[in-house]
């Protein structure tokens, strides 16, 4: 358990766009990933929402990590995401979990959080892809 | 067809998150949208390819662009992506077009092609995606 | 909850397809859907596992069924689908349920399992779809 | 060529579901894949139109047979499908091609079309799925 988090902490840590947006990671373990992201002013799009290409980064990294914990490394081969709720959020919270895996392809699903302290969180988009062993 | 782009360089401008990244707009027209970035180090993972949450941000604005140009206001309600060979590129490109359009929904098409120079362009994702009109 | 069961026994009846394969209806509340479907030999594919296009109708109607339930009267826009494991089995079971639900278009989700007597159930597949109220 | 045809048809009649509803090849080339379905009266839904099932069947398997015609034998992970207008016709008509492929997995794209003598066809829905390799 500890090792995972070690593992995806470096893993988060080395990717570069990660680490201009700010993303944190609350959980991992075999098959399930928690990535939280604090929204910017310069996440938003034109009506004052987080604009869904950041909703989209976090859930395709959620789901990543939650398969590379079934496989040591992976790579997302596809994923779709419904943006079911437009995201006014002082944060948001991906939890992804596998929902079934092979020996090399695991397919897990996520869902985005959206939260603001005092606030009922709520579900702005839900997403399910293909994790492939490297 | 002037209008489309003054239109489409307007909304682009007023997407804090496509400023972040610098996102440019080539071409806008009924159904169609050409969205092109340049990459920049920031944007990578850490294998040293752009990170999948950019490729994403760029389909997901490629597709509401093209829908957009369908409908005057528009939302993208979901897409899917398959990543189709790792993104190394100098430039991603995203060319998107309506494949089929009714009075409310339209369902986009995109490629996002990788760019270097002296290089041949590949694709390296295609997306598929429901817009409706706001 | 009992009209629910009337109605969507009514809508089943009525698709000529789904007479056809022997589709029943085992379950029915607002953004709930559960739907069986006995295997027959002709529904197999060439390697004697259920033919996907047999999983993705189930899919496709326990997916209408659960946000139709929301609605009243539904359309399913699109889904996709991923077939997780071959499904060799006496009998498909397929549970859908609403993610997220707006005033014209639901989010829902489905595991179709795989039932054998005297065997462990699991999950074939996972699909995920928009549903648009008529 | 006439190879790629004389084992798509041994493939097509081994599969007992298109057999039950009566799919034929038109055309299968290295990426590419027609089938065809003429339409009966037990293939429709409750509102006199063909049932999506059958629809996502059709595209289903044009996928795995274009991604196939790459591989050899072939199984889809996954696919989505967008219905873009209710399919009212004599026949489908299923228009699938690779749009890339690795050595492994290839991302196939298909058309269906609802065509009835006559009449102009039109596209009732479009899928984008993964094929792998068996």
């Amino acid at each position: 358990m500890k090792d995972f988090m070690e593992l995806g902490q470096r893993i988060l840590q080395a990717q570069p766009f990660s680490r201009l947006l700010g993303t944190g990671l609350e959980h991992l373990a075999a098959g399930e990933a928690v990535l939280t992201l604090p929204v910017r002013e310069d996440f938003l799009q034109q009506h004052g929402y987080v604009h869904g290409g950041v909703v989209s980064y976090l859930a395709d990294n959620a789901l990543t990590f939650a398969g590379g914990a079934e496989f040591g490394d992976a790579v997302t081969v596809e994923y779709k995401i419904n943006y079911v709720r437009p995201a006014k959020a002082q944060r948001l919270r991906a939890e992804a979990k596998t929902a079934a895996a092979g020996k090399r392809l695991a397919t897990c699903q996520c869902e985005i959080w959206a939260e603001t302290e005092g606030d009922e969180p709520y579900i702005c988009a839900v997403a399910q892809g293909t994790i492939m062993a490297k």
